[in-house]
Parts: structure tokens; C-alpha cells; sequence
């Protein structure tokens, strides 16, 4: 049964709703550390094996995520006329994908991902926790 | 004059540019240290003085600023039928407003916050760089 916090009005997702919600989302957003600190950019990712997988640009700071793999990933989708909502954040750990097998598997997902030039690269993040939240403003 | 990157179609906002986003939007997401690794949160934000101004509830992670007071502000729209789309980031430091002083200048502000009970604290970002990009996928 959903239990709603009737000062906040928040209603935590459960694990299969969280995947529904990222499962049927194209933008999502992507959190790493840079120098310490954290940086947040909109990527184009798809889900793949309960994993999340999205293409940067050759020399972007997203490529970084060697240095600091622990990463997370949040998508939502808010109304501000209604002030309703949901959010989901995916924690884990990010790798680029470098290997020929690594490559192999991802060619054979055949999803569209918008181009970004000829050296893109792969990141893939691996969720240690997954949380969501429905929101519901008085 | 602005530039297109003719590779990755991808055009940076000028810093009018990006305060006029921030301004003209109502939800963003902060991104914050927790235990070593960034964590993002929508949150119902307003501009004020040059500096993002928003609310959270007691107990919540948000508060932990005190301790990584350094933290990214990100608004973005993206549109994935065309696949344009812009975001701002702003990197600065979080604290939370605690004297009276801070508070006041805040209840001035009149703006209308999203309730969340009668807890809630102000927590304000005031940015050390601010940086936009316009999409353009092809």
C-alpha cells in the first residue's frame, strides 16, 4: 500500500515503479564530481539490463567518470500548474565502455541516441541504490 | 554573435542568456556531496539577488550543505521530438539561512513556495560560475 507523508504530501516509489518511470523516460540527468564538486548535465540514455547507458562527447568532463566513478542519475517529471511529481535517482558507479565485447553487446541494442559526432563515447552506470518519490502539493 | 559547434550542435548561452532561463523557470535541480557522491533533487526554486533561493524540509539530505557546502544548481528544457533543447549550470555554495537578519530580507520576497510544512528551511546558492548551452541535435 502507497503511504503519502500528509505534512509533505511525498510518496516514496517502489523499485519497479522507479524502473517503469526510468524505462519509459529519453532525458534524463546525469550528476558526477568535477574537482570535488558536483556538476549536473541533461544526457539522451536508454536503459539497458538495469543499467544505464548514455553517449558523450569525446573530451567531455562527463568522460571524468574514471576519476570519480561514483555518479548518480536522476530523471522526473514535474508540473508546475498542479505542483505534482515524481523523481527517480539512480545511484551507482559509471564506466566507460572501451572493450570490444563491452561495444559488441551495446551495437546489438540498436537504439536511436542523438548524434554527437563521429568520437562519441559509451558511459554506462551501474545502480547501487534506487529511490523514488511522487510528490503531491497541497 | 553566437557560435554553433557544427559537430556536436551545440551552442553556449551567453551569462544574460542563462540568468534569463534560471529567472523564467520555476523547478530546477540541486546537486549535492552526500558521503563522497553527488545526489540530485528537484526543487521549486526563485532568483533572488543574483542567487538561487530555495526551501527544504527538515531532516532533509538538502540540509547536509553545512558539510559540502559545494553544489550545482541545474535548469534545463529539453525537447525530444526535435531534440533541442538548453540548459544552465550553476556551480557555487549552498548555506543554509539561519539569522534573522537572512530571514527577513527573505519574507520580503513574497513569493509563493510549495508547502512543506512548517519546518521547512531556506537554503541559498550563490553562484561562483554560471555556464549555458543551447542544443541542437541533428
Amino acid at each position: 500500500m502507497a503511504v503519502i507523508d500528509a505534512r509533505t504530501w511525498m510518496q516514496h516509489l517502489s523499485i519497479d515503479e522507479c524502473w517503469q518511470k526510468l524505462t519509459r523516460s529519453s532525458v534524463g540527468r546525469i550528476g558526477v564530481l568535477v574537482d570535488s564538486a558536483p556538476e549536473i548535465y541533461p544526457v539522451n540514455f536508454v536503459v539497458h539490463e538495469r543499467s544505464i547507458l548514455f553517449r558523450t562527447d569525446a573530451g567531455s568532463k562527463l568522460r571524468g567518470v574514471d576519476r570519480s566513478p561514483a555518479v548518480c542519475f536522476e530523471v522526473d517529471h514535474i508540473n508546475p500548474d498542479d505542483r505534482s511529481g515524481w523523481s527517480v535517482l539512480v545511484k551507482g558507479r559509471a564506466h566507460e565502455l572501451t572493450t570490444s565485447d563491452e561495444l559488441q553487446g551495446i551495437s546489438e541494442i540498436g537504439l536511436d541516441f542523438w548524434p554527437l559526432g563521429d568520437k562519441a563515447h559509451w558511459i554506462r552506470v551501474r545502480p547501487i541504490e534506487v529511490t523514488g518519490r511522487r510528490i503531491h502539493r497541497r
